[in-house]
């Protein structure tokens, strides 16, 4: 029997999620050509990546909306989509819808737990009890489909700032904090990569959300032998700014000052509106820059939600440099991007290359897709032209061994 | 005695020549930082390259303004240098200005023929004469400061465009059309780099005009041990777009169109409001993208004199690309630049790195300085990270070998 | 009976033509508010202005397109109209696209008559031949439709320049020529505007092309009694100008130089991208700055075709200007519009009031429209606020006298 | 005798309150056009204002900086002013410089406070001691320099938000809280206010602060019969604002979100990063856009120091708007100004038109600066072309009563 993958995807109707799914979709019915997804490039072809039409999707969400109602929102308020792609992916859209299941909201913040929908959320009275949950919801998935492998990939809602403690620095620990009733030892997004973790399933964090990011749960992946990444997905302003900076370095400009503002709309930037979730996302988008300059510059970054942008945003960066003989110069930048457009593609990316890494029996932090994310777990290097020489030079080896 | 060198500056009283002048002043007084200077990052601190202390400047002008009087005009018109800079080079700046000699305009177009003072161009019945003539200039400046090596660097305006023929493809072709009287068969620019390259004076082209572009010129260069480097100094724009097209590239974003528009005053502005002279400048400006992109995405580049800017340059760029599902997105930037203040530093580069070479027994074209040109010679890579890598190569074993 | 009256668009099935007639069917059957359109500002909710289910379309074209497929490719190429908006609008679409005849290619350039379907090309010997048929075509959707009331608007693609000479400066030396075999004295535009005038329909022209503006018109349309208006539609780049501009005045900061970039796709980018059809283009746009300073400022306005816009424009000015002490400072903005989605709803408000002056009536050009045109016919000022106010204080008074 | 007048400026070696010296000085001696000044305008020619040599400056200020070390600051960190400005205007900025006393700082918020130098605060107990030191130095400075007129206007730096109360409802009530100990019943802002408009001396508010906004000072500015204008000068972003605004009204265009960010350095912008200071800021700049629009539109500005600015500032506004069936449109702009340089030449308008309305016997608020105004007093209209024809019209019936 043929091979076949699952893609389970933690706030799997937001707008990223539908988009990675109704573009799984046309990729496999070979509708829509590959543009924006880093492992169809011409230099990979050598590569044994699963093929679009492999996958299945599933996955968790807090809201009622299925993929179908998911994507014609975003086509009729952000005018993406033709109404050929949303005619075409319609019954794969409405077979993937089969597969979402109540997700879990435990120390999400009180903006991400107001979009929720009553019947939409898994009620549970501790850690132990939510990660038995999603583990019953993973195993039913995999049965179903007879999956030969699945992956599952965090793309919902950016979560408050989380405190670490001396519980999460060991499986040990962690594991007998569980049972507490009360305050959850850990946010949503960490229960969810531990519940796919210890099953062996790779976790993949496109949020800057805590995730997999705790000792324990790196413990964790080592002792079940199971690859994860993260963290934050590199799609727009930031991936700008971890081009640009190091031309910055390499002629000697002195940057002084480096402003980001962003604005957006939709989810994502209703859950950004609130100053405790807005935290979480500026500490990983600010603390970029130190590190590629090598000196300290004043940055900052703010992001505004903006209803009328809809899944649209927009980053206007201004950069005061200063040149030889002291003389201050600048360079602007507007970036207008459509969020969930630039973050599926790279979705389906980390799917592929995560589950090719599992088959290459690698296990831990995978250290050569620091190109795809702000927060790259395991990497101090933010160069993006050095973290992609990394990827290359992992598959280029990956492409040989075949 | 004290090892001392010469930098020979073609259109040396321009915004770019005179800035290096006042720079190298600064410098070799330890009053200004080397911001700005490749050549001085950290990273090649073990490379034996001159010091700015070493330096003595001479060159070429068409007009009789010297050091002295061009600063002070671009300290009003442009508001660099402070009044500080400006006192502390002062006799630097007039000791230097006694080394400018007349300059030839043979084939320069109207426009930069127009800016000639007539006391200040050498006028000359053929090639010959003006090669001998530039060759003068030349011995008697290294002669008079008992200079150890010089570099002559050519950062005058650019000339009209020039159709290469069978006279240039040999040395022999080349000299047996030197005598002639009539339409010179090189023009200006070419001239200078003919005279440098058979006294064994290495020559860099900082400019779009052919210089040492010919097949002729190679010969020569290679017959005489000497090295040369060019074309066109990669300041702003064309940099940031090398910088920014291989991102696109690496990401499979699909590049739809990409427009840069260009305004700029000063003299250099004035020059290039010449549609014979501008279409040459394009014509290195535009090359760029195809050959980064690997397909043809519309291009336009436009540039026009604007005479309030003075020497400072705004380009204002343009970048549609087509994401995942035809998404149609946008990036526009504006980089707003002191052109001399840009270009001045990587003269200083340039000429410290060329000397390095010539006694590193080097020849023929330096491929290992492409990221310092918009047209790097002998080199099809445009990607500004793999070109500074090249660059990092060479002087990492030039550094190691000492 | 109910009132009925005739919207004829000359390049009827161009972006604005189409665009006018899809938003006339919805806003008569109240499915899309009026945003957009001036006359419909509650400031003239008293003036007896046509309503738009009084309204039926027909007009000249020379491609076979029809209403339909002209709508149909807006939205798939530019994303504009809802997939709910073609469908409510189709039945109107395809009753006016019968109306549709073939129209004229006359000195339109050889850009415009590339364009050109073979079949839907009036094609005649003399220009009184074409004025003819353009009759014919006019009485026969009069008649058709028994239409109280019909005016024609020019919303061609722009014609290249036009020399005025004495066989324009009256009727009799006009009418003279009209049956001349070779070069028509009249170019198509204004064929079209002496075929309505003489019939006493009131003709308005959206474009830079002559149309109208030549003494024998003016001369025709006072002996008729019958009004006209025009030149050149002012919705984007120019708007801002004569808005901005007026500031600067008043605040007594002085502007150096104003610099527009203008990219655009779609038919009329095509258009434009001919020189000569531009040089007219470029004439209207730049005449403005000088009379709303009241000084020279250096001016410089371009228009590049990038076929990926398609009917989106985006425009970028840069504006110098001096302050106090010499000081100077910057201004830029990009406008980012959608060509035919800002020109419709004018091409419906200069509908209303042409149709509304000549009940009134008024004849020759009609001066209080002068804010919708970049090149106002009869009047000098291009302040926006003040031309404005000749529209307000007109339509008061007209909204009064009811 | 010839006539003499005085101006004084509360926080006047800022960097608007010695542009504005440094300004008069060189406009006094012809040595710079009167370029930035609204009263300046060949419009106005016939009124009948203080000429500039008329003025002897003076001042409040809390730090032992003088006006020739503030303009030599300036001319360094931020590039404006020439060396030959500097040298002309130097004894009259010495002169004036003995003009200056110590500033209060009741109230200015710990910012503030913090750049206060020790010996240049006037200590004192209560509000009342402190209106009395005020009109020693007031006095002394009118009878030293014999002066026919005063006018004060306050160009310190923003005080935080100020809760009005039943005490400052009328004279009465406000007189009676004078003398307590303890928190002052009025910012330092209003102390200054109330002392010159006690003595007949106009006041002027070009900032945020409370100044002489309060029911009880503007019973007192008609008891004395005294006029005063404010507050908050409308010199950049907010100016581009109330222009832009009535366009996109006038064409029906629904503005959706509005955007401004804001950066800058200098003082000012280093008192705006204290969240306190911040909000009086932004509540006046933000409170502008309803009012134009007449609907509410999502609107955000944010101000943030960026101390690589000094005295320039950068705006970015981002327009978001709809048109015609429902399609979105952008408009962007930056502004890039030096707000001293912008601010000091409407500092010299309101001073001679304060005066002007002094002499015409006008008292209270002087509804016709309205257009000098982010919050003009007394004023609902925000449109600057309303505001400025409210000028225009002023000034023309003053000019012909002459």
């Amino acid at each position: 029997m043929s091979r076949r993958v699952g893609l389970w995807l933690i706030g799997g109707c937001g707008g990223v999620g539908s988009t990675a799914a109704i573009g799984l979709s046309l990729l496999a019915k070979g509708l829509t050509p590959s543009v924006g997804m880093v492992s169809a490039l011409p230099l990979f072809a050598d590569v044994d990546l699963d093929a679009p039409e492999t996958f299945v999707v599933g996955g968790h969400d807090i809201r009622t909306a299925r993929f179908v109602e998911a994507v014609r929102s975003l086509h009729e308020r952000s005018g993406i989509f033709t109404s050929d792609q949303l005619r075409a992916a319609h019954d794969d859209l409405v077979a993937w819808g089969e597969n979402i299941r109540p997700g879990t909201i435990i120390r999400a913040g009180s903006t991400i737990s107001g979009m929720a929908d009553r019947d939409s959320v898994a009620i549970v009275a501790t850690a132990f009890e939510a990660i038995d949950r999603i583990q019953t919801d993973l195993t039913e998935f995999r049965d179903r489909h007879s999956l030969d492998q699945v992956v599952v990939i965090n793309t919902a809602s950016t979560e408050p700032e989380f405190a670490e403690t001396d519980d999460h620095q060991s499986v040990q620990n962690l594991t007998a904090q569980l049972d507490r009733e009360g305050e959850s030892v850990l946010p949503a997004s960490s229960l969810y990569a531990m519940a796919a973790l210890e099953m062996g399933i790779p976790y993949v964090n496109f949020t800057p959300s805590v995730g997999a990011s705790l000792p324990a749960l790196d413990e964790l992946a080592r002792m079940r032998n199971v690859p994860y990444a993260g963290k934050d997905g590199k799609t727009g302003e930031t991936l700008i700014k971890t081009v640009l900076a190091p031309m910055f370095v390499l002629r000697n400009l002195k940057v002084r000052s480096w402003v980001g503002h962003n604005i957006l709309g939709a989810g994502d930037g209703r859950v950004l509106a609130d100053p405790e979730n807005k935290a979480t996302k500026i500490r990983t988008k600010d603390a970029v820059l130190g590190s590629l300059l090598g000196y300290k510059a004043q940055s900052h970054v703010s992001i505004e939600y903006i209803e009328s942008m809809d899944d649209w945003k927009t980053a206007w960066d201004h950069i005061h440099f200063e040149g030889f003989l002291g003389t201050k110069m600048m360079m602007q930048f507007t970036w207008q991007g459509c969020d969930s457009i630039l973050a599926a593609p790279l979705v389906l990316d980390l799917a592929r290359l995560t589950l090719l890494a599992q088959r290459r029996k690698e296990s831990g932090v995978l250290r050569h897709l620091a190109c795809f994310f702000k927060s790259p777990m395991g990497v101090e290097e933010h160069d993006f032209f050095i973290q992609n020489q990394m990827l290359v030079e992992y598959l280029m080896q990956a492409g040989a061994r075949q």
